[in-house]
């Protein structure tokens, strides 16, 4: 077997020592291989990795927040400075647009979401420290004091990244070593974005072992690591069929597990919205629904249209667009086929396509951006197949009979990360929309008014998750500071634990002006040395 | 079959419609049982709840919080106004002492609680806001819009009780149905409590299915009920085995479940403490490991001794009272078997017996105070079986040589709610505590110093809760409001949506002046109107 590129372990790049095969990466759009082979790892490896960060979770635990926080700044800057070459590595791999996606977009995203991390860990916000004077009592958020895992999704090359993502940042963030599983189907990016984080572990002086990287491992070996009670906690974005194997090994043995599986995230359009508008709807929803080939977990793939004039040209204007645009590049043969079939299973559920419908010429993977339809009648006699979700440039179409029908709808959808509904400006909808949220509120995490749900900010008051099945946990966010770095904490109480022994966002000074609820009010100021 | 005791399902009280067999209290202090038949419920109920509960889910998320407030509050009165009648019957289920126990303490505490749920859901905390007024973000903690169905522990009469103690009140607190499973040790402590609760919240004007309780249901039938994804949450407090089972069920069907399962609760006594106070410190470690015959979920069950002339004054002092102390009541011939059990293992484990250790006599379930003893190599030879816990009035000395072995057994203890060091009041043994607690501390949800374990206060500061296996999750607290009602929420983000459509917490004006996160900072403020 020829030499494969080395994984990053127990604080250095080396060659694999028992990798049980090897794999490459290829360009989506011509389909061809791109140079240089990455071991899929074997048990040594996992374990070495493994243990590896268990020797340093309680050094890491005990660090100082700025040299976290310094960490994560240098590896902002390293990402930044990288940028151009990062945006050629990605590029290749991902078949995503160079500058309008890959270097303008998500790459500042990433380096400004570790700089947000930074930020959170620098002001302790996410520690959230309760203090109970008459009590004695002192609690607070804490390390886990054992390695996250992180599983990266194909579809962000960095902004979910397992070596670089919000995961990544957040378990990082709470001063947990992490293992960062990288998506095979772009090594040569995670391979550089390692380099660049190794190189600011080091300049930051935190343990060399605090960040790991491997490329690939099959599941069996996977799904033993998952667990394995050696792990603080474990990440994962990708699909619900992992997912839930991941989730089921995990939860067998107590680990905390966050996994982002899938969603259709359901858009209403209500009458008074495509009455007003309904032609710039129809183009909104043509680009949200194609951009990046549609592969995105917040891709809108179900639109509920009410019936009737505003409706049908609605349908005509978006499925012209549709058809008139060429087939998306997609990240992978496997995609590829598993969006096949799944447009099979919409069709096979009573779907009828509007446009597209097939793979699409060209070298590499690609299909064509697809509309489908079914009326409300056939949706809700058959919603699980009909909410399939088809990872890709495609969306389903329901024509729905007035806002009954709508609200009926809604109650239908499975968990779900978003739901959008499109309302008039001129609050004629506003009835229509009550009725409407009332329904789909309690089925998604983020609910969106008046715009397609693809955007996802960065952001405190974000909520990136949803109700099972589209994560596994209803009350978390995988994206936003301080909310994300809390799924890697452990809740820490100290009773009657004198002052210097505690840990210091909890001492009776306050130095940093550190918010904390103290005797049921928020504070910034020191507490008295009673 | 004899007519038993109804059951609270949709709204009243009626008999079961499929009971498929029934059963009857004890007065485990003399064995003999206790008038009244109670239904072990069927299939045909346990669906009816679960419907029930299901409907009215949406309404009581759309409550106002001052009507769940009112219920609790007048819930709270109800359980004061019936306090010696309750008293009467837990004594007579319990065998706990019906004065200084249920009637003073218990009871207060647990009217209490529901107080201090009611306070919360009043300032709204437990929704924690948090607002991105640049990105039009707007993001709280909402109901789930499903029923809770929680199981309460044989050891708390009403503090845990599943129609009354934490979970229930959590769960009520933030809008959601409960349907509640009793303990069979207690049913006509349940039966009353719950009547209670079925009057005030007919006063308060909520949804009458918005409480349910049923007393028993076999494995079973409760396994399929906790895999069913119309509940949104599940509380459960007890043993080990029945929680993992839950844990399991709920998990397969993304449940979010919270356990409470063992914990043996390490106390370290530091050389300074025992040469300072030894003598005290036995006599508390025996009040504290005997109270309640020990049925408590953070009894001392493992003591670590240093060696040498304070240690073994020590030993001696504890070894005395227990073997003075008369048998301890036991909740029911389950718990004595199981503790006969526990001992066993203790013993085959290589513990030897340094008093009690037998059944006690007398009528009902008696045993014995009991103390048992292991040197720190036998202890760290076989960790896992010398951490079984031994649910009554045992506990397992472990002599330790030194601070280098109080720290090695640290290292060796499973996942505990608490972990207690006892250090001198002169700081002599405090870099023994720095080294003991550093290895203790990722190890339990509380950190307690000086005193012994057994006191959980209802506190917004408290952490009752711990690493796996002592609970499911290290993030989450049992006790303590708002931290405890959290559990039952799910994240709900609002992007876009316009003020009128907002819920009140999120809305521009505050004028309850809920703190709330605004662009990073903590404010009461209104929202400007931009």
């Amino acid at each position: 077997m020829s030499r494969t590129a080395p994984v990053l372990i127990a604080g250095g790049w080396r060659q694999a020592c028992d990798a049980i095969g090897s794999f490459h990466a290829e360009n989506p759009a011509t389909g061809e291989a791109i140079d240089g082979d990455f071991p899929v790892s074997g048990p040594t490896d996992i374990e070495a990795a493994l243990a590896a960060a268990s020797v340093v979770a309680a050094e890491l635990a005990a660090t100082a927040p700025e040299r976290i926080a310094a960490f994560l700044d240098a590896y902002a800057d390293g990402i930044d400075a990288a940028n151009a070459e990062l945006a050629v590595l990605a590029h290749a791999e991902t078949g995503l647009p160079r500058d309008t996606r890959l270097a303008k977009v998500e790459l500042p995203r990433t380096s400004g979401q570790l700089r947000q991390a930074a930020v959170t860990v620098r002001n302790r916000s996410w520690t959230q420290p309760v203090v109970d004077t008459a009590a004695g009592l002192r609690t607070h958020l804490a390390p886990l004091h054992k390695p996250v895992l992180v599983f990266g999704p194909n579809n962000f090359p960095y902004a979910f990244n397992a070596i670089a993502g919000s995961d990544f940042a957040s378990a990082i963030a709470a001063r947990n070593p992490v293992i960062a599983k990288a998506h095979p189907a772009h090594p040569h990016t995670s391979r550089r974005l390692a380099e660049i984080a190794h190189a600011a572990l080091l300049a930051s002086g935190l343990p060399a072992a605090a960040v790991q990287m491997l490329y690939h491992f099959d599941s069996t070996l996977g799904l033993r690591l998952c667990g394995d009670s050696r792990l603080g906690a474990i990440g994962f974005t990708g699909s619900r069929a992992a997912g839930l194997a991941i989730k089921d090994a995990a939860d067998r043995a107590g680990i905390p597990v966050y996994v982002e599986l899938s969603s259709v995230n359901p858009v209403f359009l209500l009458p008074g919205a495509l009455a007003e508008r309904g032609a710039a709807l129809a183009e909104e929803f043509f680009t949200s629904c194609t951009m990046g080939s549609g592969q995105f977990c917040t891709n809108p793939g179900v639109v509920i249209v009410p019936s009737g004039v505003d409706g049908e040209a609605f349908v005509e204007a978006a499925r012209e667009r549709f058809a008139a645009a060429p087939a998306g590049v997609l990240f992978s043969r496997g995609v590829l086929d598993h969006l096949v079939r799944s447009v099979d299973a919409l069709r096979a559920a009573g779907a009828h396509c509007l446009a597209g419908g097939q793979r699409g010429d060209g070298p590499g993977h690609r299909y064509q951006p697809t509309l489908l339809s079914v009326d409300a009648a056939a949706f809700l006699a058959n919603p699980i197949a009909l909410q399939t979700e088809a990872f890709g440039p495609v969306s389903l179409l329901v024509r729905a009979e007035g806002v009954d029908s709508m609200a009926a709808l809604a109650a239908a959808f499975e968990g779900n990360l978003t739901g959008t509904i499109y309302r008039a400006g001129d609050g004629r909808d506003d009835d229509a929309w009550q009725r409407v949220a009332a329904a789909l509120r309690p089925r998604v995490g983020r609910l969106i008014g008046n715009r397609m749900p693809t955007g996802v900010a960065v952001s405190a008051a974000m909520n990136h998750g949803g109700p099972y099945p589209s994560t596994g946990h209803p009350g978390f966010t995988a994206v936003g500071m301080p909310a994300a770095i809390r799924r890697f904490a452990a809740l820490h109480c100290y009773d009657h634990v004198p002052d210097p022994l505690l840990p210091p966002e909890l001492r009776d000074r306050n130095p940093g002006g550190l918010p904390r609820l103290v005797d049921g009010r928020w504070s910034e100021a020191d507490l008295g040395s009673a």
